[in-house]
């Protein structure tokens, strides 16, 4: 049983869980939020007031933290009396804070595979490069860390392991796939910080077949996908944090990730790759000026909160599993959809970060329920689904199954 | 009659206008070549030497200037003794450069119209906005000045000129066409400097029709253009410098402009121009850096001057004049073909910047012998093309005609 929540980061990840967390703030208890610019967490509090979130009574308080710095960011744990801290900051910080949490107790949660800047992408082996180092300690310590609780990475793990738990004794095959089919009505965004979500496209694409490591590149494999609510989509095998802890933890199974992008996202990823522009190495201007070209795209694009109010349409995102029971083949999808308007009247934000940013709270509230809360370093398919599911049908993002051709929710 | 050139500028132009006097100094006299970067001159001198280009024995000299200070011009051009100035620097010079050659009695002769720096492209009313408000200046001090004799525009106007002359009393339309059907090889280059470049493409488009100013966008107007050598190709309604003084001289034809592009030059256009990345405001990163967006894109992109050892195939400009002769309509074709390998071997550049500077030495080396000494400020049409095209034959531009079904030198 733990209480209280310091919320690393002010995006648009970091309003959803901000206002989550209000929402649940009889469980929760005192709210803390932190980042280098403390405006911006200070527009999030205001945003949470405005929309009237708070559950009870209680503290939302600000905080500036440069969260590069391990021990600012453990006596800010101190100092606010957190014993649950989400990271939802820029993928480079997990580990100056996940050491925060060992030295200091509080549980961890983060939602995406901590990364070097240096880097394109995280390389071989991911999670064995940082985090997983850290296992051992944390056991020790008896600290909470749960890994990449998002949507994708994150529900989608419970996801593979309900689908294996519940229908089969032998899963042959997990393939993750994240669709939006919403509309920002730009000609171009990214709907996360277009500097960490190029970095994920421009890497090698690795998948788990055949028990071991497949290499691709970008948008060399395609394949069309009929789902629910938003019809057929086309998306394109990509590496994806989930694929590196399920081959781990399912590693008889193939397990592939496949993302949804229009023609007109790949064309100008294309341009802008193959000019150079997506290009994190910095070049130099006929007038002597180095510049990383990839920070110009950013300077350039949308800012991705900026979408939210114009945001509409359905996200589907969910597993097909594939495997065995009793030696008969099994099939099943497990989703869920999400709506852009409906996230940016409840929260203020678009779809995207709405299904990013309420599982790590819903993975908070089982922490400070003790359901999870098991003193050790988990990835999230190794924590039991079972009390899970509850917690985000009741906070918005509701699972359903589709089985044998009958579509109904994951408990019916 | 004038004797020795001072050459502004040390880009692709520049190179072959080195050579193509060189080759010619027996009329020309001493050479000197000055820009900013004095190193760039000394390796166009070295690879006039490479190929033993300068046809007597005598100087060529290279000199370091800031061409936008007019004074230290005029200082160059009493130095040397120039008595003809070639400008193919930056579109930015023009005026500072003629202002010397005003001040010391030199000739002037240009490739583009004067740009400011702080504009998109030029706006109307064009030459007005500047060169042509010097004109009863030079006519005054009796200096000769040459607008615009580059290939397009320069020879084209002479085309217009001459098909004008020789086959009607009337004209009706001048439709000049400018066709690179050649290869780089590389997944996307500008031909010149792309700040330049994209700057002619990114404002309104304007031609003249029905004795009026027309305004489209860019790529808005598109027309297939069978051409000979080149074959079928399309091209697009473009603004480009001939058209405002043809305009001016034939106030009673439609004078339009048509630059040939293919699918793939447009979609990466495309792609930047929408995302902002040909601007040139600049945008502040997320660190805090001002950049000119457009100043990124150029240090991407390959140097000009790089395609040439690959570049393969044809140019083919020219321009397509109607009009009557006593009563009966007349159309006739006056173009020119180009080859990028033909270039590359004579003067170590690629075709698009040997078409641009081969004419301005031809009209140099008319100068040189009194045709064209004019003592006045004129462009190209308005100069008899009697005399320069066959000093283009000679140089390796030669004027080619279709009329009646028949394709022949101008001259048969």
């Amino acid at each position: 049983m733990k209480r209280n929540v310091l919320i690393i980061g002010a995006g648009g990840v970091a309003q959803v869980v901000a206002h989550k967390c209000a929402q649940n703030n009889d469980i929760l208890g005192d709210l803390h939020i932190a980042s280098r610019t403390q405006a911006k967490c200070d527009a999030i509090i205001a945003s949470v007031h405005d929309k009237s979130a708070m559950k009870v009574p209680g503290t939302f308080a600000s905080h500036a933290i440069d969260a590069m710095d391990s021990a600012a960011v453990a006596a800010l744990i101190r100092q606010t009396g957190a014993e649950i801290v989400i990271n939802v900051g820029s993928p480079f910080v997990n580990m100056s804070v996940l050491d925060a949490c060992l030295e200091t107790g509080a549980a961890y949660i983060d939602t995406a595979i901590h990364e070097d800047p240096a880097k394109i992408c995280e390389t071989p082996p991911w999670y064995g490069n940082y985090e997983w180092k850290k296992r051992d300690l944390c056991a020790q310590n008896g600290v909470t860390a749960i890994l990449g609780i998002g949507f994708d990475p994150g529900v989608v793990n419970a996801f593979a392991r309900f689908a294996a738990d519940e229908y089969m004794d032998k899963v042959t095959s997990i393939d993750i796939v994240d669709i939006n089919a919403g509309s920002h009505g730009r000609y171009f965004a990214t709907n996360f910080d277009p500097e960490i979500n190029f970095r994920e496209f421009t890497g090698t694409v690795y998948s788990w077949q055949g028990g071991a490591w497949q290499e691709n590149s970008m948008f060399e494999v395609g394949r069309d996908w009929d789902l629910p609510v938003v019809g057929t989509c086309r998306a394109y095998l990509s590496g994806h944090d989930e694929v590196h802890s399920l081959a781990a933890n399912y590693p008889e199974a193939d397990v592939r990730f496949w993302m949804g992008f229009g023609e007109h996202y790949i064309n100008v990823f294309t341009v802008l790759k193959n000019l150079g522009l997506l290009s994190e190495h910095p070049v130099k201007t006929a007038e002597g000026l180095e510049v990383v070209p990839l920070k110009v795209v950013k300077a350039v694009l949308p800012d991705p909160a900026s979408l939210a109010p114009n945001y509409t349409g359905k996200t589907c995102i969910g597993d097909l599993v594939k495997g065995t029971k009793d030696g008969a083949p099994v099939e099943v999808f497990v989703y869920n959809v999400a709506d852009h308007k409906d996230a940016f009247e409840e929260v203020g934000s678009q779809g995207i970060s709405y299904t990013a940013g309420v599982p790590p709270v819903a993975a908070a509230i089982l922490i400070a329920q003790g359901d999870w809360d098991v003193g050790a370093m988990r990835n999230v398919e190794e924590l039991d689904p079972k009390p899970y599911f509850p917690v985000l049908d009741r906070l918005g993002l509701p699972t359903r199954v589709q089985i044998n051709g009958v579509d109904k929710a994951w408990n019916e």
